[in-house]
């Protein structure tokens, strides 16, 4: 069966897409091994394949040299990778990289306990407490990266190897958890996303069942945390148990109806409960994901899909609390969005999902990367004020420029393994029907299912036109084609070799079929109209503002395209926006937006009792995924809306 | 000569501040004695007198029952109690308080070492650690409140006992700090401009020379803390000392351009600064405090007075970070920009400071306190959201309603040594001029100065009009007054009987002189017309929105007159505002502004790309001193203006 159904399948080269899995291939993955393996000088040492050593060393022989370095769940960077990579060999076969790949899966499998325990920190440096603080200590957390890294190297170069190791650590986590019964569940949910992949990949039963263990027992004991830590007398950062919102513990999760905490392990295990329900039909358990998700995208989620309003605790704050300048808005919070609406579009087939999945993908996702791969955002502000952002103590983590990404190690493999498995949001397969959710340009081979492979050819997102063509085994292939009608585009028009397609409009999806030969040609024509966005005025921070979207992208204003000032700047009401050509040479390929707006006549005073003096002008806009590129500005996502 | 000049010559009985006088000796002196002996029930502890008691009977036996409890600044709630007392004596005598407070002199004496040292932490708790914490333990701080206490009592009451104790402490510091060379500063200024008042009650030069000497030698040695950290093995709460900008110590004074760190403990240090420039002339001091006072003034105010944007470190942060709902804004803060401009307005005429003082005085430090006097604000936000103001990790400081006082005790008897001392504010003479600042209704006595007594009649400021008139011991008095002409007046009209003052208007006051008997009347007509204002771009929170202002005060809207919703209200850009009559049954007496606005229809979505519908309303604002008198409802200054 597997889990990936597309990844192998979808050949990305070409468009907006293929420049960025070039770009991880050739940039980010190879970066992050020299990293993994501290030969990066001047870098922060990473240390991990170290620890592997280490604790397969201390596994030969009883002892090691040397001491563990790094955090608790320094094991998660080599499995991000692993997994990353596994991704892209899958596009880019390399068997000088697969080799290199397999030696550390072999060093992992030394490093693996005979019991099945896999987990260097615990290994190396504190045997005798594993398993005693679930709330910090994250070792669920790692089995669950390296069991994704797991099923994806399995399934991409079908070397079995990782696998084989990653069922014997989860059955050494259900024989703890389920056969002997020691109560508890993960500090950082992500093993229950995790096991449901496991479990698709082997066939076992006890996978599922292991995940549905850790959803259905969270938050059922609330005190849990707090009893552990009673009986442990250690602490990796001294978390307090009693913020059950933080640890999404206070009620069992079919209770829990506000997105809380922090924002990431948030979305993970909605990820894995959104897949669960779908696995199991649990109507409860879907019911609560709904609700969650309705909570999120209504009340807590940036225009970008940044999610985490806050950077205490890394975490969900409060309902329509969405400030621009103090966000945390985490590049991985916003990655998994994009998995929990992923599992939402399995759960449900309804558009939104795939929406929300776009935006967080075209904007926060992207703007967490340098255009160039070399440097990256853990914190995605929606305005940044040169002197404050980065500088003032409520705003030191909301940096102007990109900081050198090797610092810490969890945003930038998170954002390689997404985009090298972009395929796997693309696209769907349900029953007999293609789902073409994201426009993401590429080959499709669909031989096993329609007997041929369709290819989809656009320069979306700037451009409205989007191709469907067919390469038949056969003269034709009988296709199901279901195509996302995004909620941004007000008119959207389907054709079938020049003639409007007859097809069905469903929930944000327009459902075609036909036998299809290699002449034939399904064309697409979104409406790429610029939008004006509103904030409804529970929020704060964009009372009277307005933001800029065309298609997919949300626009900033950076001060670079605006001598130098944002503030002063207002948008005209119903003013015009054109839009500029494609710009090939301008941050790697943009089309800029000119509105109609004004200008005040800054003064030195800082109150008056004068209006200010504006005069018309025009606002240049860049696509947000583009801000920062350019040296410390201004930006500025929502702007002021005047007569 | 004596420090004090109006407060016992100065009658408040009637008017605005009559109520306020009254509510500070009936209901937050009294309160605070009993909770200053540990009498309320249910109420924090302060065990303030039980410290000095213990810190005697270990003087007098070598040993004490009990435990110092409480701040290491615990003394000073006990000295800015005494000091409010001592104002509210001169205006209401009252032989059994007096009594009281004689005693606890008396146990203050007691509880001095020979040496002249007076601090009950040390004494009780930490005999061998004296001085060896300036950046953290506050000792010459609570020396400083209790100088201002002894000067203010002995020129209250006629007593000096408090102030020979002071004269000792004083003494003691000054051989430690001057003679004996030891090296320092304070880390809570506050000593500076007590030892300036000292030394004008006594005439004793040593208490000017050692003020100097601290303001001297701030920044001069900028690595004094951490020399002093190296050298100590105790902690208070672990400061930083390499933050010298949080110390105001980076720099000597007189090369300070920015407003930084702590709020209060930089505006304490600036009065001390602009008093000792004042009294030295020396014009370098002086152009240093003007430099500090323009930039908070121009760049790190709000428009209600208040200072310090951010919660962390109750600090000043960047320039021109502004943030409504985040906004520390301490109510101590706006009280110390008052003290700051009063001595700027000494050191160069100038009506912009006693603008400042007043726009303090009316809406931050008015609205540090509930109307009925029993609770209490230390943080002023400009805007409340209610599920996220107090609530969200963010916002946990930013209340939405006034919490009980006691808890504790900085901010309260602050205001109540503010509001029972305002005639200093109001009044100044210099030469023979005397300048009306602030127009507080009472008498005047001046008889030692014009030959009489002139009293300032007012419903201000909810009225326009301001009269003078005069009680000459004579047939007639020579007057030479100044009246500040405010700078949110647009036209003032100055009438002596009925008739066009011949006065000369220079830097913000008119300047009239006269023989005035007992029937003449000089009448001053200020504008109240509402006057909308704006926020310079470079405020990033106020772009697009406009605040009401009449007379000195800004006003706000709040839920619970605006149908529970004022996040959907906009202004009228041009539009009207009309001023109700005076509502006396309302918040203690009233006037609202209706303006013309509009109200959005608000959907459920969170972002939407169709324009907000919206309907024409009237919105209703009242003072934002006001605010947060009736439950928890939303509330926001700056409102979005719209055509």
């Amino acid at each position: 069966m597997g889990d990936l159904k597309f990844v192998k399948k979808f050949q990305v080269k070409e468009g907006f897409f293929g420049r960025y899995e070039k770009l991880v291939k050739d940039v980010v993955l190879p970066y992050q091994e020299r990293a993994l393996n501290d030969q990066i000088e001047g870098a922060e040492k990473s240390h991990c394949i170290e620890n592997f050593r280490m604790a397969a060393q201390k596994i030969k022989t009883g002892r090691c040299d040397g001491e563990f370095y790094g955090m608790v769940f320094q094991d998660s960077d080599v499995a991000k990778w692993l997994e990353g990579v596994a991704y892209s060999l899958s596009q880019n076969p390399d068997t000088e990289l697969e080799k290199r790949c397999d030696e550390i899966i072999e060093l992992i499998g030394e490093a693996q306990q005979e019991d099945g325990y896999l987990n260097t920190y615990f290994t190396v440096k504190e045997p005798d407490k594993r398993w005693t603080n679930l709330q910090e200590a994250h070792e669920l957390y790692c089995a669950g990266h390296m069991i994704e890294a797991a099923a994806a190297y399995a399934e991409c170069t079908g070397k079995t190897r990782l696998l084989e190791i990653m069922c014997r650590m989860a059955d050494h986590i259900y024989r703890r958890f389920v056969e002997e019964g020691a109560e508890g569940y993960p500090g950082h949910p992500e093993i229950e996303l995790a096991l449901m992949r496991l479990y698709r990949s082997t066939g076992k039963e006890r996978y599922k069942e292991l995940a549905l263990h850790f959803i259905n027992v969270r938050g059922v004991n609330s005190d849990y945390y707090s009893q552990e830590k009673a009986r442990r007398n250690w602490s990796v950062w001294d978390a307090d148990p009693a913020d059950k919102e933080y640890t999404q513990s206070a009620v069992p999760v079919r209770q829990q109806e506000k997105a809380t905490g922090h924002a990431v392990r948030a979305v993970y295990l909605y990820t894995g409960m959104a897949d669960a329900a779908k696995e199991t039909g649990d109507a409860q358990l879907a019911k609560a994901c709904d609700t969650l998700w309705n909570n999120i995208t209504q009340h807590r989620m940036y225009v970008t899909g940044g999610i985490g309003s806050a950077y205490e605790g890394e975490a969900f704050t409060k309902d329509d609390h969405l400030p621009n300048d103090t966000a945390y808005a985490e590049t991985c919070a916003a990655i998994g969005l994009i998995f929990f609406s992923n599992k939402m579009l399995y759960l449900a087939r309804n558009g939104k999902y795939a929406d929300v999945m776009e935006r967080a993908l075209y904007n926060c996702v992207l703007a967490g990367m340098q255009l160039d791969g070399t440097k990256f955002f853990y914190v995605n502000p929606l305005e940044v004020l040169p002197g404050i952002s980065g500088e003032a103590k409520t705003h030191k983590h909301a940096l102007p420029v990109r900081p050198k990404w090797f610092a810490c190690a969890c945003c930038p493999p998170n954002v390689a393994r997404l985009l090298t498995s972009v395929a796997e949001y693309a696209w769907h397969i349900e029953a007999d029907t293609l789902f073409s959710n994201l426009f993401i340009a590429g080959t499709l081979d669909l031989t096993d299912h329609m007997g041929g492979r369709i290819s989809l050819q656009t320069a979306y997102p700037y451009d409205h036109k989007i191709t469907y063509h067919f390469e038949p085994k056969k003269e034709t292939m009988p296709v199901a084609l279901a195509v996302r009608i995004p909620g941004w585009s007000k008119e959207t028009k389907i054709r079938v070799n020049g003639r409007t397609a007859d097809c069905e409009i469903r929930d944000g999806y327009a459902y075609l079929r036909g036998d299809f030969g290699a002449d034939d040609v399904v064309e697409v024509e979104l409406d790429l109209s610029v939008r004006k966005v509103y904030t409804n005025s529970r929020v704060a921070a964009n009372t009277g503002r307005v933001a800029l979207q065309r298609g997919p992208l949300i626009y900033c204003a950076e001060g670079v395209d605006n001598g130098g000032d944002v503030l002063s700047l207002s948008l005209k009401k119903d003013g015009k926006v054109e839009v500029s050509e494609y710009l090939p040479e301008k941050l790697y390929g943009i089309q800029e937006l000119y509105a109609e707006g004004f200008r005040e006549t800054v003064s030195e005073e800082l109150y008056s009792y004068n209006a200010p003096q504006t005069e018309p002008c025009q606002v240049t806009f860049i696509p947000y995924y583009t801000w920062g590129n350019r040296g410390l500005n201004q930006m500025r996502v929502w702007m002021p809306e005047k007569n």
